[in-house]
C-alpha cells in the first residue's frame, strides 16, 4: 500500500539516445555503405557516418533524474566514450487513451 | 568548363536517417541492454529499441530531390522495409567558413 502512493510520484519518460562516432574516428561501416551506393548509382554522397539510436522508456521522479541517469547509462553501457559522443534527448510519456 | 557550370547549381545537404525496428518486430539486442542496465542497477527502465541514427551528406539540385533520392536508397540499402521504418530529415548544409 505503502508502494502504490510511492508508484504515483513516478512519471513515465521516452527518451531518444543518439550514439555517433566520434569525428576522428574512422567508420569502415560508413564507407562501405557509401561505396555500396555509389554502386547502385549514387555517385553524388560525399559523406556516410553510422551510428545508433536507441529508444528507450523509463520511470524517474522528474525531468532532471530521468536525464542524469540517462547520461550514466551512456557513459556506462549505451556509449563508448572513448570513440563515441552521445546525444539524449528527454520527454514526458503521453498516457494512451489520455 | 561546361561541368564547372553544373557543379555550381547543384547544393549541398546535410541528412539524418533514422532506422527503427517495426513495432511489432522483437528487438533481442534491446532486449539485452535493457537486462544488462537492470543488472547494473537501472531497473526502472520498461522499454529499449535499439535503431541505427545515419548521417549523410550529399548533393542535390534542390531539397525535394535530395529527399526523393534518400528515400530511395532507404528503400534499396540503408533500411530493409520489411521489419523497418525509417525516417528522413534533410538540411541545407552550411559552406564552413562562411
Amino acid at each position: 500500500m505503502a508502494q502504490s502512493s510511492q508508484v504515483s510520484s513516478q512519471h513515465v519518460y521516452e527518451a531518444k539516445v543518439y550514439v555517433t562516432l566520434r569525428p576522428s574516428v574512422l567508420d569502415p561501416a560508413g564507407t562501405a555503405v557509401r561505396s555500396g551506393l555509389s554502386h547502385m548509382g549514387y555517385d553524388n554522397i560525399s559523406k556516410v557516418r553510422i551510428g545508433k539510436y536507441i529508444e528507450l522508456e523509463l520511470t524517474a521522479e522528474n525531468k532532471a533524474v530521468a536525464q542524469q541517469q540517462l547520461d550514466k547509462m551512456c557513459d556506462q553501457l549505451l556509449a563508448n566514450p572513448v570513440i563515441e559522443n552521445y546525444r539524449v534527448e528527454v520527454f514526458e510519456s503521453v498516457p494512451a487513451g489520455v
